[in-house]
Formats: structure tokens, C-alpha cells, sequence
């Protein structure tokens, strides 16, 4: 059973998911863990076809041909985590303790993989970018489907990739959290745009794309509908964002013909990175409004791929503050370099 | 030559301190970083004594006898740090890029480190607690010495263990940041104890401490003048907070006496970890008021001790929510039955 715990202090919810039978000692980093993965033996990986019956029942498939749940013949594959931070049947609404300053309610929220394609040991930017964009296509109908349950508030895709990104199972996959609360973080960059929007009228995310695009030298890639950028105060060593050129709050309402594109301009990104830094471990997050903001002008859906270069220290973690050792215009420079066909 | 460039998506100011003649794609986990250290082979290492040599010119040092700067004989020591995040000699103002979005300034400050002793193999926890209390008025020392020059608004203490905790520098030792702006976290905290104060007229880490040592289940140890707790909410498993039993917003104006309260329990808090986690990796921080808040009523200086036993992963640093494996209770339980001495 997993519950949410709230931190006065800080102002964030903190999600417990105490693991199965574990004891508390024995915590560690190669465990399993609900935001990370268990590591299975390869010819018992659970997301490679024929072992379909390893993971929990199919939430949804692409399937060509004469589609049957659960078995063969998919092309990406959305399964519960079987560790899951977060479930369905958890209760929605806050609990009491004895005493009131304890705030804590029920773990309700969702937790899902996305199988990415049925092959074991490509890596994303190694797919054809058909299998990329129908990888982009399930989050986003998993995303819009999520939504329309009203006790999700935020829906967090993500992918971790490599053991210092949290991953363990090699089989290349993503994920999908909805929480039943607006994380603290998403409402602050969801704020601070709100008050940029109404002192300047403009979207703050857009700005610093025109910005960034204007400069030239930050820039890693582009196409008809995406910019891909090293940020001018990147948190992290070749931190990329990819962002949308025309005005969208919502990764739910980014048409079919614009997630092919996005396929394209992803791959070219993740390839110069797995061939610039030889295949550096990363986590990707999909940034999108939280419930109810779909029409809000404010804010600009992106991508975020912050390689795991660097670990983050006592400073960073008593400050909030990172320390970055590569400026983003050399690392840009360095990666328009690296050649990918 | 290092800087702070702002994100305005987050209100974060970001650190840029470029390594020495490094190539931007050479940056990995193992090289050296200015919140992390260099690992120099047992016989070299720049922080035992006979090596004075090789750090930089020393800022302080504890010493018995006859005291001579930079030659053996101390007990604890301060010097530069070889690879600093700032720096004393940088400048303070903001400086003018082509464009004006783009906000950047001069990475004025200073990082220090402060070597715990002579001794190059003995863990923080197995040293008298004579040591142990020389080592926090060290701390305590440059805090007081480095918040006379107005330039720098917040300092930052704290002790990286372990690998995974960001040192490869086996020699034990803490570190100090001190930075020209406020840390936008250290302000979020400030206002909102800050507003809970107005509200309710208490310090909220003070009743925090009172609750959890009246619900006794989350407490580890505590003595006159400190009480150990694993807090209700904590972020990653047998996080420990060390916090005064009275008010006192800043590290600077604790009392000789209570350093060497303070140096007890922390030594059993850490011995308990070390023994009954098997030496675990983990960052030590000294939360404390920014410039200027050393009367306020509304905060309370804290120890926060975070074991690395997990891996954050994309949904943490997609949402800022941790997921949390380990109820503290049962954490807290487990330690106290640790046996110590």
C-alpha cells in the first residue's frame, strides 16, 4: 500500500511505497524500486515478446493483424508496473493520523510502462523513426486517456536510461506517473510562467526559444516544428530541451502530423548524444501543464534530457543551486559536430 | 573562471565553474568536480599530514604547541578548495551579456574544505568526540568569518561520503560554499516558516520537533540540548535531522557548551548508521538562515542527513517528488536498536 506524506517544510508531497517484504536495512541502490527497475536475467525479461505473461495484464497495445491481449505481435506495449509507486485502487482522498500535523492521503495515481518496441537491445535513436513516433503517439493517448480519470492532477512521462538514471532493465522502455496532487515543482515553473504571461504577455517558454534560436550558438538541431536547445542556464552537462514552435500548453493536443516530426528531430538528438558521449546514461521528461491547463497560453510543452554525467552533491542538495562544469554553447558546438548518418 | 547564470522557468542561479583545459565531452562521473573531489592515489593525498604542500595556502588550521601555518602538527584544517565552484576574486555584479534575457554575474564567493583530521582511514563517527566538536567550531569559525563580508548572502556546509554522495577523496573531510545570491530553496524555506510563523505565531521546525518527540515513534536519540529524528515526511530512506531543542535560527550563535552536545549525538547518530547500513554513502548538511536572519524567531538551524542508498530518477527530477522505499518508523526503529558502543 503506498501513501503520500505531506513536508511542511518544503511544501512537497513525498510519495512512500514501502517495497515488498523488504526490510529496511536492506534498501539499496541495486534494488528494485518503484521509479527504477528490477534487473531480470535476459531470457526472462518480461517486456520481450513471449514473455508476456511476466508482466501484470496489457493496458493497451499496438498490434497489427488479428489483435490478441497479451500475446505476440506488438509493436509497443503499455503494462502496470509491478512496483508501482502509485495505484489505481488506492484511496483518493486524505487520511487521518492521530496527530494533525501529520497530513498524509492515500496513494492514489497510476503507474505504467511503455515497452517501447519488441526488441531487447535497440536503443531508441537506433529505431526507425515510424517505431519513435508510435512510442510518442501511446504516451500521449496513454496521457489523454489518464487524464479523463479527475483524481490525476499530473501526469509525469519519463525514461530513464542507464543504471545512474535509475534503470536497471535493459529492455528499453518509458514511464508514466499520474499523481493525485499538482507536484510542488510543476506548480512553481507553472506560476512563475502564469506571472511572466501577465506582465509581459507573452509565454515565457517561447520567449526563451525565440531567444535561444536568435543567438544561434545554444542551438543543437531544428526542424519545420521543433528547436532543440542547450539552455543557457542548463542545470547539468549537455542538458537538452526540445520545444515546440508553435504556441501548445499540452503534449495531449500536439497533432498526429507533429509527432512524426518530433520522431525525426528526437532522433537526430538522442543519436548525436549516444554517439558524442558513447551511449551516457539519461533521463527524459515530458514538461506539460497539469490538469486544467490545456488552453492556457502561459506555458509551452517541452522535452527535458538531462544526461547523469555528474552526481549531485551536499551543495546541491542543501542549496537547491547546481554547479555545471560545461558551458552549453561548447557543449552545443561540440555535439552539432558529431556527424549521425 | 567561473558564473551564475539564472533560469527564469525556475528562479534558480546555476554555477558554471568550466574544469581546468577539459574538453566538454571528457566531463563523467569519476573526473573531478568542483562539489565532488579529485582522487589522488593513499601517498599523495593532499590532505594528510607531510602533504600540506599541496593544497593551496591554508585559510586556518588548529593547531597545539607552537603554531607554523602550512607544516604538520594540526587537528583540523582549512584551505581552498583545489577546484572551486567560486571564487573570493571573481566579481560580484551582474554582468551584460548581448541579450537581455539572458541574466548572468560574476561567481563571486568562496569554497573552502575543511579537513576533519590527520587522519587519513577514520570515519567521522569513530573519532573522539573531543575531535568531532573541534571539527563543528571549525565550522562554525569560517561560518562567522565568512558572513563578515557582505557580499556573500548564504553559506553552505556540508560533507559528502561515499561515492555515490559525489567525493572520491577518501581523506575525511567537509566543505563550505559561500554564494552571492540567496539559494532559491533556502528562500522557499525561509518564507514559509516564515508565513507559518505570522500565522500561528511558532517556529514550524520547532513544532515539528515537538510532535515527532511527542509521537516518539520517528525519534533515534536525543540528549539536553538535541533531538535526532527521522521526520515524517522524510525524502529518501533513514533521513535524519539532527535539530536543537532551543530557538536558534543560525549555526553561527551556537553556544561553546552545546558544540559539545551537538558532537555526542552526532556521533552516535552516525555510528548507528555506519553500523547498521554497513558504511553507507550520504551527504551531511548544516541548514542555516541566509545574511541577516540571525534573530529570526520563525527558523531553526538543523543538521539534515540523506543516506545515497537510491537513485533519483526521471520522475523525481520531472515532478521534484521523491519516492520514497523505507517508512521512517520503521527506519528509526531498525537504528535504535543498532547497538553502538
Amino acid at each position: 500500500m503506498s501513501t503520500l506524506r505531506f513536508d511542511p517544510t518544503t511544501g512537497d508531497w513525498v510519495i512512500f511505497a514501502p517495497s515488498r517484504a523488504r526490510r529496511p536495512h536492506e534498501v539499496s541502490r541495486g534494488a528494485p524500486s518503484p521509479s527504477g527497475d528490477a534487473a531480470p536475467s535476459p531470457r526472462s525479461c518480461p517486456f520481450c515478446p513471449g514473455n508476456e505473461h511476466l508482466t501484470p495484464p496489457e493496458i493497451y497495445a499496438s498490434r497489427g493483424g488479428q489483435p490478441q491481449a497479451n500475446a505476440r505481435g506488438w509493436q509497443v506495449r503499455v503494462v502496470p508496473n509491478m512496483f508501482p509507486a502509485l495505484r489505481i485502487e488506492e484511496d483518493d482522498h486524505s487520511l487521518e493520523e492521530s496527530r494533525p500535523f501529520f497530513r498524509f492521503r492515500g496513494g492514489c495515481g497510476a503507474h505504467e510502462v511503455i515497452i517501447e518496441s519488441p526488441r531487447h537491445e535497440v536503443f531508441l535513436a537506433n529505431q526507425p523513426i515510424d517505431q519513435i513516433e508510435l512510442l510518442l503517439r501511446t504516451l500521449q493517448l496513454r496521457y489523454v486517456d489518464l487524464l479523463r480519470d479527475s483524481r490525476f492532477k499530473a501526469i509525469v512521462m519519463f525514461k530513464n536510461h542507464g543504471e545512474a538514471a535509475g534503470t536497471s532493465l535493459k529492455h528499453p522502455h518509458c514511464q508514466l506517473i499520474a499523481t493525485p496532487v499538482v507536484p510542488r515543482q510543476v506548480r512553481l515553473k507553472q506560476s512563475i510562467a502564469a506571472d511572466y504571461y501577465d506582465l509581459m504577455g507573452r509565454c515565457l517558454y517561447s520567449v526563451l526559444r525565440d531567444e535561444e534560436l536568435e543567438a544561434e550558438k545554444r542551438v543543437l538541431a531544428s526542424n519545420r516544428d521543433y528547436a532543440a536547445v542547450l539552455p543557457f542556464a542548463s542545470h547539468v552537462p549537455f542538458e537538452i530541451w526540445i520545444l515546440p514552435k508553435a504556441q501548445q500548453a499540452s503534449f495531449g493536443g500536439v497533432e498526429p502530423a507533429r509527432l512524426a516530426t518530433l520522431a525525426e528531430l528526437l532522433k537526430t538528438v538522442l543519436l548525436k548524444l549516444f554517439i558524442g558521449l558513447d551511449n551516457p546514461d539519461f533521463n527524459l521528461m515530458i514538461d506539460t501543464v497539469p490538469r486544467g491547463g490545456e488552453d492556457e497560453e502561459a506555458f509551452l510543452w517541452h522535452i527535458q534530457i538531462l544526461p547523469r554525467l555528474t552526481t549531485p552533491a551536499g551543495f546541491e542538495l542543501g542549496s537547491g543551486m547546481s554547479i555545471n562544469t560545461v558551458l552549453p554553447e561548447e557543449a552545443a558546438e561540440y555535439l552539432r559536430n558529431v556527424a549521425v548518418s
